[in-house]
């Protein structure tokens, strides 16, 4: 069962280029992506009315798709506006239409009650197309329940243990995150970890500037269903970071992490890492890029054998530890907008 | 559920040479073919009475067939004859016979209730081995449900849109086929298609040994379970070809199409195309046969993609659109000859 | 379902090094094998208690392994003795540890309720580690329930028919074995065969250090849940092998054929083919384990077939004739402990 009242990410702006229609599954549901005259996404269910055949095998007509085994014809709101060889178009002759929107060059669809759609929902990532920051998207398909890439997301124990030679940092072994919780809306955590007065990661010293002592820090921000954005960087010791001040040679990285369910047990995973120095440095953007994939994979690889030994009794429960207390709270809100909506009749 | 009181193809002769067997599965059952020593086909069920392994792994001695894991054998009527280590062999001890026929090349099964079957019953396909006509035999295996198939080919609109450039024609698109049906028996559709005083497609006009305008026809005969007949051609335009007449020029061609189901959610079949001209044309039997798979493998695509459509949510219902009329009659008459068997136990 | 109080064979001792975890699923549970810091196998339930991570992803460290998604470390009794960033650990923090035994190269684990294991109770199989004994150990996957396994072990009329060229002879075809039964404890089936003034079978002919007729023996000895020991041999004839005499120069081999339940539809199956002569003879060694490789593959081909078979209709019985006496006695011993088992609520 999916959380449906929400904006999901169907793709990256590039996925769904003018001329070509992409077909995805989203909640178990076939959706095909296309573009309209205007450059406009679309986002219909990609299963003709007639007799189930896919549209993401039939054709781009203006702002309209034909399915290319009768020839039905269908507008960006669904409706069947040509039925070859007949003059009457039944108004139920029609595929659903998701509510789509473009943002921060991610394209959204809303799964659920479409009257309850509202692009204001949509968390901000402008750093996806801001001139000020710098990254490259990626994409990684999951053989797992999106569930337990978020549970990796919001655990910081696992750095030390599946990216030693990656993300994790000796420092970071000890130090607990601090958590807050906002339960308006769909809910947000807020996870903080802050290092005062400390070396700088290699990563950073590779690019920095400057030399010296830093405060360091990661802020996570996660919202339900499955959206991470992160606030990673370094700054010179003692010029305000934890007030709030960046100084300009400041070291800052912005992170996107954001999971939709393709199946029960399979996943999408849209990410990237962006950062506001050295722009036009394209070697750069490459490295981190690759860098970031070496470590998903790391990811993937204990998540996807994670998910086997799921699968073998599904309903056996796990069992908590202290370190999972930002997990909780994420599984804690996921389940309470299913129930929300289960009680509404929304599910 | 499928039809069993019927005759079903279950290979083309030279699919059981004389000394081989093959195995296959028709309506979810392992099903044995192989000839005896007067080249009569066989078919038993392919699963020995002992302890279920394939009789197909197995020996033909004679007219029999010896389970090579045991030793157990069986004659052509599925009685067991010889029981290694064992002098008495219990009435019991044997497999399934399905009655068989082989007429017109085609190697047709009883699935049902062996004493409703006649050989009588079986349709005619003379332009298999008959002196007059010239053909290629072709089989495809599909990854869907065999009534998807018979939709297809009862279906003149999607000419247009999956075979633009192999089957369909411009004058296609508008033309409404007559379709009549005869329901005594397993009943028998025919649907019709006349342009009179009209061009010849390419393909005929590669062949002909005439030029000028033309009276064309496609004449489908469609009987359950799976089984299409059709007379295709052109005639110099005026020839009396609409009234029955076919002069010595005309181009006269037969298609065969036949499925068998081998699960639900997989089929058999069968085709050719036959001509009445250049009998000799090897090149040209072999460029016929070339361009019916070209059209073919476009069906094949459209109609696998949508099983998986299908499969996502089993049950939901189609929408009919004008065009259907001869599906939809095809569809009534296999529902019919479903539940006439369920209400008579046969099922 | 499966016998769980006995002995399973986990692995040859090979199969689990000093410096490596072997992951292996019996019985439908994800089993870790490693070896602690004196060498002593240990057994685990592969799957961290914490969130089901497969724990042969994880590091040994010392006698313990640890979790490499987020550190949990166990020692070999299953108990969690590190949990980072925290300092109480729980005690039903612990994962399945499983009895385990080594004998005979073999590595033994208990699936069943620990209280009931008796290391004393493993049948013996010292022609694996006897200085007087030579065999190379094998191991092969099988896509088929291990009941058809021991069907096969426990049939002689499949050897002419499955292996005309490897295993069968003339003679073996019309012998009846004679069938002993003990029921005490998990039961003892022995099956025996003497051939007295006999040809040698080829494979003796060859190996053989004397000349002419001979009494031959096959000797098994069949043990629940699937443990097979057969003693088999070529004396001169007249020498007493019948009545338990064995001269120095009779061949002697003595068979090892061991299924564990994998799934209900695949198993794991260890063996070899131990000898007393020619012990340094390494290219006769090698030569027995091809021969016996080669038999076996025939008996793969024609057991996963059937299985394939048996999938289509799972509960369809089988029909017994006069060579399942071995067999079916087996089939017995094997379901009088289920019933057993599920009598006491141990299954």
């Amino acid at each position: 069962m999916f959380i449906r009242n929400c904006w999901y990410v169907a793709a990256w702006d590039t996925e769904v280029p003018q001329d070509a229609m992409l077909a995805r599954t989203l909640l178990n549901e076939p959706v095909l992506l296309y573009r309209d005259t205007q450059g406009r996404a679309v986002a219909l269910e990609n299963r003709c009315c007639h007799r189930a055949a896919p549209l993401h095998l039939g054709r781009k007509e203006g702002d309209c798709v034909r399915c290319m085994y009768h020839g039905l014809k269908f507008d960006p709101t669904g409706a069947c506006v040509e039925i070859p060889g007949q003059d009457k178009i039944p108004p139920k002759t029609c595929v659903k239409s998701y509510p789509v929107a473009e943002r921060n060059r991610l394209i959204w669809v809303w799964m659920g009650d479409p009257a309850k759609a509202n692009p204001d929902d949509i968390v901000d990532y402008h750093w996806h197309d801001s001139p000020q920051w710098r990254m490259k998207p990626g994409y990684i398909h999951y053989k797992a329940n999106y569930k337990l890439i978020v549970d990796n997301l919001l655990d910081f124990t696992h750095l030390a243990w599946v990216h030693p030679t990656t993300l994790g940092t000796d420092s970071a072994a000890g130090l607990k995150p601090e958590i807050e919780r906002n339960t308006d809306g769909n809910g947000t955590l807020t996870i903080s970890r802050w290092y005062i007065n400390d070396e700088m990661p290699n990563l950073h010293k590779k690019v920095a500037s400057f030399e010296g002592k830093v405060d360091r820090w990661q802020i996570y921000k996660w919202s339900p269903p499955a959206l991470l954005r992160m606030d990673a960087g370094s700054a010179p010791t003692g010029t305000g970071a934890p007030e709030g001040t960046r100084v300009p040679q400041a070291l800052q990285f912005r992170h996107t992490s954001i999971q939709t369910p393709e199946t029960e047990s399979t996943s999408h995973y849209w990410f990237c890492q962006a950062r506001n120095f050295e722009l036009e440095n394209e070697q750069m953007t490459q490295a981190i890029f690759d860098s970031v994939v070496e470590a998903f994979e790391e990811d993937r690889t204990m998540i996807e054998a994670q998910q086997k030994i799921i699968d073998l009794v599904p309903d056996r429960p796990m069992l908590p530890i202290a370190a999972d207390s930002g997990l909780n709270q994420a599984r804690w809100l996921i389940d309470r907008l299913i129930k929300a909506e289960s009680a509404q009749g929304d599910a």
